[in-house]
């Protein structure tokens, strides 16, 4: 099993504090506070982006774009529009009609702080911001290489990627899924933005779409091991460290990797998929070595 | 006044239906039902986007478009990613903690025909069904063109356009919003879109920025004289020809044109705005008759 050693966590812990630091410094310049009565739109966007969550997504297209020199600036803007779709899904997936959540990064949900329209406005304002950075000049000079991140991050967010996982999800209460059911779920409702964090790394880094098979491997299987702890979490884990609700899947009677595989099985998945997420770099040198850090970062995460 | 003639009546006879069978064509290869849970989000997306619907968006993109010799298929395309995004707003707007609409189109609204997780996901999965439609090389080899159509179709749809706008009309109600506000909270709303369904027939048609400005004017002028009339008719309205609930704005408290400057001065400021709107047409020769009638079009609406 892949331990953290100490330079890999010294490594992530860096590179976490640094992404977290950029990733606020973006939000807060991409969202000045309007001086109308859309304040409190904004207000509620800049309550759902800046200073929560771990930045995984944001980190991964940042450390993806690092193995081809690509500027930083411009892969934490990408990095940002993944965390901005990212952070619309919260703010949706946390509503009356959705999952009906009251706690999301240790705070009050959007709905709550705000109200229902608010956060239904500015889950559809991130949407709409995404695009807007990605297909902004100063993300990318290159305008084939802006319009290629559109269509990787629509297609990730959409009815074929994690919109349509959601769906699935919602379908799954109650259903009686099996393993290949609900690991295509998971492939869209966690996996699809994932990967899209690391596809825009590499369209960034003008990886030739036929060249990035090794990538896209390595995150489908950090996908599916990040969504397996997930479930280990919900079972397992301490809802003041996550920030939110747990123990809701077996409230809802519904099917996990956990209640289908039983947690010994599941985390033996997970070691194994993450050795195997690690084995699809190996053409890559230590320039990849934060990428590896954070599949065993995603093994042995505890929130 | 500049009323409808026949030969306006007669070409916007047929660019309507054409174009109202050209979108519905595009809806339904964008959109193929699935084979698993998620098809449920499909046919709500189907339902929300083909058969319904004047397709004045469209209509706008393909007619801006024409004027350049665009290929009309590369311009329908791009209007559908316009109707896709207008058709999502219509969804959350209608949602009970919205405007908790009953009727749309002369049908049920997404959330009563459905259920209203399943309109927040498809809202949220048109709204990106938009940008990967603009993002497609089908819809324009010029990636140029593909990444600048994404720029201004996310800043019409964001905080700073359409759900701005929407907010602002949340906080109008008991708000004592005098006549500018309310023209800037309408060009936001409505205005914005129709801006950018004519702005996507111009990147399309290459025109550069500092040519548009016409174009800009022309949407500008149109883009209000849609809502005034829209007022109207919330007020003089029949609600069977209209398809939704009318008479909302008065029971909401809300300032609007009307209740602002009287029926008789709204009526009259359509008028002006549409002759200054056709003004801004000038430049152009016969080519441009049909955005000639839509204008007039828009004065004489009566849904």
């Amino acid at each position: 099993m892949a331990d953290l050693t100490l330079a890999d966590n010294d490594l992530l812990k860096r590179a976490f504090l640094r992404i977290q630091q950029d990733v606020d410094v973006r939000f807060d310049a991409f969202l000045p506070i309007p001086s109308d009565s859309r304040a409190r739109l904004v207000e509620a966007m800049r309550y759902a982006t800046i200073g929560g969550g771990k930045r995984v997504r944001p980190l991964l297209t940042v450390a993806t774009a690092a193995l081809f020199n690509v500027s930083r600036d411009a892969a934490v803007r990408a990095g940002c529009a993944v965390e901005a779709i990212h952070a619309y899904s919260l703010i949706h997936d946390d509503l009356p009609c959705m999952d009906d959540d009251t706690l999301r990064h240790g705070k009050p949900t959007v709905h709550l702080a705000f109200d229902e329209a608010t956060a239904v406005l500015a889950g559809d304002s991130l949407h709409a911001l995404a695009f807007e950075v990605l297909s902004m000049p100063e993300t990318s000079g290159d305008p084939f290489v802006r319009a290629e991140m559109v269509a990787a991050l629509a297609e990730a967010s959409g009815f074929s990627g994690m919109a349509g996982g959601q769906m699935m999800d919602i379908a799954a209460e109650g259903a009686d899924f099996d393993l290949h059911t609900i690991t295509r779920l998971q492939q869209l409702k966690t996996g699809a933005l994932l990967g899209a964090a690391v596809e825009l790394g590499a369209i960034l880094g003008r990886l030739p779409d036929e060249s990035r098979g090794n990538l896209r491997n390595y995150a489908r299987d950090i996908g599916l091991a990040f969504q397996i702890t997930d479930d280990l979490l919900d079972v397992e884990g301490d809802e003041d460290a996550a920030g939110k609700a747990l123990r809701k899947d077996d409230k809802a009677g519904k099917a996990t990797f956990v209640s289908l595989m039983g947690a010994d099985d599941a985390r033996r998945q997970v070691g194994a998929l993450i050795d195997q997420a690690i084995g699809h770099l190996a053409i890559y040198g230590s320039e990849a070595d934060l990428l590896r850090a954070l599949a065993r970062f995603i093994q042995n995460r505890d929130r």
